[in-house]
């Protein structure tokens, strides 16, 4: 706050100290003698009140003698001064004013703090055996006392445990979600002000490593190399992180998930056994170098090449040129390892993209010869990320060194790979890396809820414009245009994340003939909930105003963090297209499979919606019935996905018919691919959310009611908001009218009204503690 | 780049830097003995051949003597290494290259760096003398030379001027915007990177003094203050100012406009002739003290009060609470003034917010007895602005510094005022501090410029994935996507400045009788253009990818800076607010004035509409000349301004009707409110973007006919663009049908495809010199 104290009065820091329980004491004058008795009692042996100090309490406690109107008004007056000054994350409490009272009179108040911090167990414990303090006891000294009173009543008005949403949340990773956070709630995990990139790295070095020892990094990795085999766990441990600090959650992913995951999906044993240990402690830092600057998304085109030089069993690793340099390459400054993508040139021919592990640094730090790496410098965030840049100049390394698992180099020095088709070779390779596309997300939706829960509680107990009674400005919050705002968002956090956990269950249970179609998923889900991440801190970042403006509430590092999280891990324009276009090919492979039955099926499809979707009454009915109805938006859901895929299909078709090449009329349709690929993901995330209610719903856990039908409610204002989104669409489909799509705007602003007095709760529920949410406007 | 070129051989720097002309010479082998003669000449008088080089050169330049095949293959790999070393922001030519190699073979090259720089024009005549280079020897020396090329085509492809377009946005404050950007270019200008907000803010101070010194701060003051007396000239200032630096541009509003204008407008002759001067020239430093913690927006409510003593003839400021300290207060840090907006106490009588002046600071800076301050921290961005707290503990100052043009207190010590409605009062005052909302949109207009062409000119240059030919990647800019993406965001950036000039040109011209007028359209222009600002650099940002999250390319510190404009100056949903009462007011005096009379026109209008607009025909109209046809889209847009206010005052009625509270009415149609006044604020973009249209068809100048059907083409998306952002209201509404929302989908896409040729010509209208830009993407 920077905000001094007033000067102190000449009373002892132990007599200050006392004040506020002086004042209670008299102000409250049901306090019986013996009540009286026993605070003089238990403060008698307070270790901070020296000898001279106890006489003073002794005579200024004694029920007989009344302290005079001025000694009172000046407790009040100095306790009222001390309490302005309170931390804003400070409760409202005797304890603490008395602490704060305590040490502003210490002569060294620097020098004291740990001492005063120390003192508020056992003044607490005073306040509690004062017995009921009057409310306008703390009214009187608290400024902001019925500020945050109404704060806390705002979050606890609601009937449910946010436990129990936290529960449902955090499914099977609560306990790796808990066990992390423990680890980040430590003070070496404190987050200090760091504006110089290099101190910012060097601190994100030192927490990965703290996480590391802790066994957190290799969670991922069979037993033998310390880890736990369990992908789930990682991804707990990696929503978790996200909590704390963007640039830890990405140094933590490219190390153990990028470089770590190269070493284990794309290399043999031997590798396994030479890096995966002590990378997953953090001893041997390794950086993963696919993106190059000339190419970005295309990871195909790379033009790195290793050459294969047989005489000396070496690869040759070269950047032709400047474009080909490593771009973006996270722990580039702290690497000792690179796995890096390149073209691999055989005997003259080359096989495609293979990963090559180059020594880049040595023990002590020193960059080899034949290396050269450039710092990115200051990014729009993660400047705790040693992002750089990295270029080879014919390095050697032993052939030993390729990652052999999808093709390796056999002793005579030809080419092998378990897979003949250098497509298909490809895609099986970077198939192996789909893992980030379905972290990231998470990250970014953690990211998104504590801007959210920032937003959400500042909105409870902002006020601004005096209402109609004059006697207090209106709770931000009750605006319906904040809740517009913020509860949509809330909404959407809760659906993705049911989204994101059928994804990951996937992924953890995949097996190869399912890659593809978890890879699309995976590119789709990525891609929202990235976008989604965006969208909601910047509306954060506006709803919270001034306030959301300043470093200190959080949302700007969120934001800037965050930012490239649409970009890294493919650009999600591209994934989107990357999606449609496995859409397409399930699309017309159902044809080719079944044939003319297909083709009934398809007519039957087309002719059943007409019937039961497209009629004129269910066209404009408006009922509350039918539009809160599961049924309703997920028949809605289903229609937009299978339509925009069908009309596609149609309209590739044709330009192809006028005698355009697929590659120009891909281009034509771009923006129709992309929303195609939208609708299949929303399909997918209600579906997922639906089914997780179904689960609550048939669940014997009787008390779990509330809980399920406000998670209910929670999802059909993501499903109604999101139906609201694309109503042009629907209205010019026919699928709904005018009439109707009014009724669906009128019933956003009705579930927004109905979950403005859950808000709190629902916040509550994302189950971050507020150390780690960190931001002063967010704080009880 | 932090790129090192390789080891120099053992040639001398002066041989060195003549590499590339003797490649060049002996590449082009059409060169004739006269030809090569007169560069052996020109070459022998340069300053930084030695006596030593000159026998080697004119060995090497003998048309009898060709070089070995192995000298010349050395040339041209030099030459090439040195080219992909070339900064990007260096053009693709001989002279640059030599200056290049010859720095790079220095034993100490940052000693002779400036030596070197110096060479240039003497490199570029020689090389301009050597007659036509051939395309392939440079293509040969440089590898980006086809895509620096492609993107130099790619900007000039267009048969429009630039200039013309950057006349017609400048219109009349081209003189001012080009007499400060001279200034802002020159070296006491550059930009270095700042992270450490002590240092930023010394540095705008710096630059701000610089600007003073040179008038432009007093710009709007009278002459015997130092001024011009111009508001339009300030306007041009500001916005110039902002392709700069955002923290100077908030900066210099804050000491010229803010505390300058509160002086001015709201003080007496008296206080001009004490404070403006020096506050002009910056050699008294001056702050604006209106918000505070408690209240944000709500300015009536603000508690600092001001008690007037009549014995000692002073006033008497303070701060009754923490959180009615001012907060945010842009120059705290610097000032040495304070404007401090206060509840002015007359004999206990509470006359309303006035400003006070009060002494902060010391000459030599130090705090005065009774002030605190406190630094806001740092922020998202504007670092380079001291923002902070300020609290006053009875503080006095004499009498005389309350600003007193709308309220003073006389000798007699009576409050006295020239206008009695306290409410009118207020509101008077308010009124006179409108100009921030009147600038602030330009200033960020001029950020959501400067983003728009970094990002066009990367998307002109970028390449990625291979295209059919497979012959080179397509240029983002030729995907659909990408034009979606920031076509739509240029037509905006052009018609919002029409927009803003009409609200600049009617606030220089306003009388007292449309202020009120004036003021409903700069709360509505400041929320829709900064709104656009925000989304518009979001955008920007995205589509530039992982080169624009660097923040070497600025989008990053743009996207910073700017996030706040949302916000100060008024919340933006806030002032919407206030837009929709002014144009309900309007609406409802439309009926009180006219009675029947305007009942009749009402319901007349409103027949006509039915019959000319909302007839089948026109409903479900889909030619492309419909479309396009200024007519369609100016009723479209006047239709929603007008049904949106009808039925907003239908629905408030209602709810008072039903027996709601008028304040309980309004909470209810919050979005709607919203709305309308956005509805209003773009009918009247459109209107004015039309209007300047109009002038430049009807004006005598015939060449610039391809330029304003160009301008015609930018705001006819705009116009499309924007209705199809509300195609589910007009469809909703029966305005359109769904064909016709489609067949404006198509012509969105359309109008995209046809200005992508001319998007480069667009950017470079906006008049941004390159080094104000200052990405390295965005340069040539």
């Amino acid at each position: 706050m920077g905000v001094d104290l007033p000067a102190s009065t000449s009373l002892s820091p132990g007599i200050q100290a006392m004040i506020p329980f002086l004042y209670a004491a008299w102000s409250d004058r049901h306090l019986s003698v013996p009540e009286v008795e026993s605070l003089r009692q238990q403060a008698g042996a307070l270790p901070f009140l020296t000898e001279e100090d106890k006489p003073v309490l002794r005579e200024w406690s004694d029920p007989a003698r009344p302290p005079s109107r001025e000694r009172y008004q000046q407790w009040l007056s100095s306790g009222r001064l001390a309490a302005e000054a309170l931390p804003e994350d400070r409760t409202a409490s005797l304890a603490e004013l008395g602490v704060w009272l305590g040490l502003a009179a210490e002569e060294d108040p620097d020098a004291r703090r740990d001492f005063w911090a120390a003192q508020l167990p056992a003044l607490q414990e005073l306040e509690a055996n004062l017995g009921g303090v009057q409310e306008d006891t703390y009214r009187s000294l608290f400024p902001l006392y019925d500020q945050r009173q109404k704060l806390a009543e705002a979050i606890t008005e609601s009937r449910i445990d946010p436990n129990d949403l936290q529960r449902i949340l955090e499914g099977e990773r609560a306990g790796i979600i808990a066990r992390t956070k423990k680890i980040l709630l430590r003070p070496s995990f404190d987050r200090p002000t760091l504006r110089i990139k290099e101190d910012y790295r060097e601190q994100v070095l030192r927490w990965c490593r703290e996480l590391a020892q802790e066994g957190i990094g290799a969670l991922s990795y069979p037993p033998e190399y310390g880890g736990e085999d369990s992908m789930s766990e990682y991804a707990g441990a990696f929503e978790a992180i996200a909590y704390h600090d963007l640039s830890l959650v990405i140094k933590f992913g490219v190390q153990f998930g990028l470089w770590g995951g190269a070493v284990y999906n794309l290399g043999s044993k031997r590798h396994h056994d030479r890096w995966l240990r002590e990378t997953g402690t953090l001893e041997l830092p390794g950086c993963f170098a696919m993106t190059e600057t000339g190419h970005g998304s295309n990871v195909r085109g790379l033009e790195t090449t290793a050459v294969y030089d047989h005489e000396h069993r070496e690869l040759i690793v070269h950047s032709p040129s400047i474009a080909a340099g490593k771009e973006y390459i996270g722990n580039a400054i702290h690497a000792r390892l690179a796995a890096v993508f390149c073209q691999l040139i055989v005997d003259g021919e080359s096989h495609g993209v293979h990963a090559v592990v180059v020594p880049i640094r040595d023990a002590e730090g020193h960059v080899l010869p034949g290396i050269r790496v450039a710092d990115n410098g200051y990014k729009m965030g993660l400047n705790g990320v040693d992002n750089g840049r990295i270029w080879f100049d014919q390095v050697r390394v032993p052939v030993d060194n390729l990652l052999d698992k999808y093709g390796g180099i056999t002793e005579d020095g030809s080419y092998h790979s378990p897979i003949r088709s250098p497509g298909k070779r490809f895609f099986t390779m970077l198939g192996t890396l789909v893992g980030g596309r379905v972290f990231v997300p998470r990250a970014g939706l953690s990211a998104a809820k504590s801007a959210l829960a920032i937003a959400v509680r500042y909105g409870l107990r902002r006020r601004q414009f005096p209402s109609e009674s004059m006697r207090s400005e209106t709770i931000i919050l009750d605006y319906p245009n904040q809740q517009r705002r913020l509860l949509p968002l809330v909404a959407k956090a809760y659906a993705l994340q049911f989204g994101l956990d059928h994804l990951l269950d996937r992924f953890v249970a995949r097996t190869p003939d399912d890659m593809r179609e978890i890879e699309a998923m995976a590119a789709g889900l990525k891609s929202y909930a990235t976008w989604f991440t965006t969208a909601a801190i910047q509306e954060c970042r506006e709803a919270t105003g001034g306030k959301g403006y300043l470093a200190e509430n959080r949302i700007t590092d969120l934001k800037a963090d965050t930012d490239i999280f649409t970009t890294f891990e493919g650009d999600n324009t591209v994934l989107m297209q990357l999606l449609a276009k496995s859409l397409l090919t399930e699309f017309k492979k159902s044809f080719q499979e079944d044939g003319n039955i297909a083709v009934l099926k398809f007519i039957g499809r087309r002719v059943t919606t007409m019937v039961t979707e497209q009629n004129p009454y269910v066209v404009r009915q408006t009922d509350r019935e039918h539009l809160e109805s599961p049924g309703f938006y997920q028949t809605a859901f289903h229609f937009r996905a299978r339509r925009l895929v069908t009309t596609l299909a149609q309209r590739l078709r044709a330009y192809i018919k006028e005698g355009k090449s697929a590659y120009e009329a891909g281009l034509l349709c771009q923006t129709h691919m992309i929303a195609a690929a939208e609708a299949y993901v929303e399909q997918l995330v209600v579906d997922a959310a639906l089914d997780r209610l179904e689960g609550l719903e048939t669940s014997d856990v009787s008390e779990t009611s509330d809980v399920s039908s406000l998670l209910k409610k929670t999802i059909q204002l993501y499903a109604v908001h999101t139906i609201e989104g694309h109503a042009a669409w629907y209205l010019e489909s026919g699928y709904i009218s005018g009439q109707k799509s009014k009724a669906i705007r009128k019933l956003v602003d009705k579930l927004c009204a109905e979950l403005r007095p859950e808000a709190g709760v629902l916040v509550d529920g994302f189950g971050i503690p507020d150390k780690l949410l960190g931001a002063p406007i967010a704080v009880v």
